[in-house]
């Protein structure tokens, strides 16, 4: 599995593993045993020499007139995509954001651990009910120390969106997810991933608008 | 604006424009009066023409050696993509995500006012805590006849993501926000906006295996 990982799938590929193991739960859930690629290009609209291709990345091969063993293309996929691995995450921003994410306890079925929030407002700084302890951002130094992490989640004011991924960087982290509508630049060698939310509400207005309805 | 609205902007063109108002926004909380399309384009690293063609969709036009004026520029913006009026949404799903969403109130600076949830779960439904109530689906229609909504950010497990879509267009949903992994379909002249976490995750995790240093 480690080698396979080892290579760099393209972004639509790594766009649709997903949909075909949601799919492919959904069927575990149902007790099917085998499905064939023409039935995932059913269910998902995606063409089934394309989800053929796909899956060929992971080394799963379906076999003819049956198709792919439900249970192991699901195991396939979750342990491909890091799900089944546990990933540990700091919010940097404990604003409304990132409490949000942080009381997300769905994360971490998809291997998500957040492990602590860090804040600069003296009103988020201490908290204890979030379930993870809330720290200044000055203290992640220390926090990488003790509870190192790889994830930095980004949710912060967009004024403040490249300091801190700067400082988190700095302070050792190795993937920034960013969820502020601020283009963060980072360092050739660190992940970027961005999560743009409100560039999806504007997505959503403007076609209604232009449904003229408005 | 009603009529530059119904122009049917191309998708990225639409991601890019929440990063400008990011950025503009920026600049007016420092009470700088004018930027140039070479100043955001450095700051964002876009393409200085392509700013300037973005910018004309909106109507916007620089002054030749002077820029954007930075207020108007924030107001168009923010007009544009619709973050300055009211949207009307229910989320479908008080599960984990659908709870964080509800309590996100971030998302009203961004025009979204989230005005009902909706579950099948008796744990859930009558639940008052969150500020919007939590109803059984079932009476999505008559929530639809006294505070109508737009939009349904879909927040269900995904073997459950399909027919609450359904229902929810049923009753009069006119756009989906789908936070599920699963691919949603939707008959035209529905809106489909997929947020697509897991896969952002996904992506997070194998590119820091692909590192191998995971």
């Amino acid at each position: 599995m480690n080698q396979l990982q080892n290579i760099l799938l393209p972004e639509p590929t790594l766009r649709r593993l997903p949909w075909y193991l949601a799919y492919v739960e959904i069927l575990r859930g149902k007790r099917v045993k085998y499905v064939s690629s023409t039935r995932i290009s059913r269910a998902l609209s995606v063409d089934a020499s394309q989800i053929a291709k796909d899956l060929s990345f992971l080394g799963v091969k379906g076999r003819t007139r049956i198709g792919y063993e439900v249970e192991d293309l699901a195991r396939a996929l979750g342990d491909f995509l890091g799900f089944t691995r546990t990933h540990r995450a700091y919010v940097i921003g404990a604003g409304s954001l990132g409490k949000a994410l942080i009381r997300d306890s769905g994360l971490s079925n998809y291997g998500l651990e957040i492990v602590a929030g860090f804040d600069v407002s003296p009103a988020a700084i201490g908290r204890t009910d979030l379930g993870v302890p809330i720290r200044h951002i000055d203290e992640i130094y220390d926090a990488m120390a003790r509870t190192p992490a790889e994830i930095a989640i980004l949710t912060v004011p967009a004024e403040a969106a490249q300091e801190s991924a700067d400082i988190a960087i700095g302070a050792g982290i190795r993937a920034i997810w960013n969820f502020t509508p601020y283009r963060v630049k980072v360092a050739e060698g660190v992940v970027m991933a961005n999560t743009s939310i409100y560039a999806h509400l504007a997505l959503i207005y403007t076609r209604l608008a232009s449904m003229g309805q408005q």
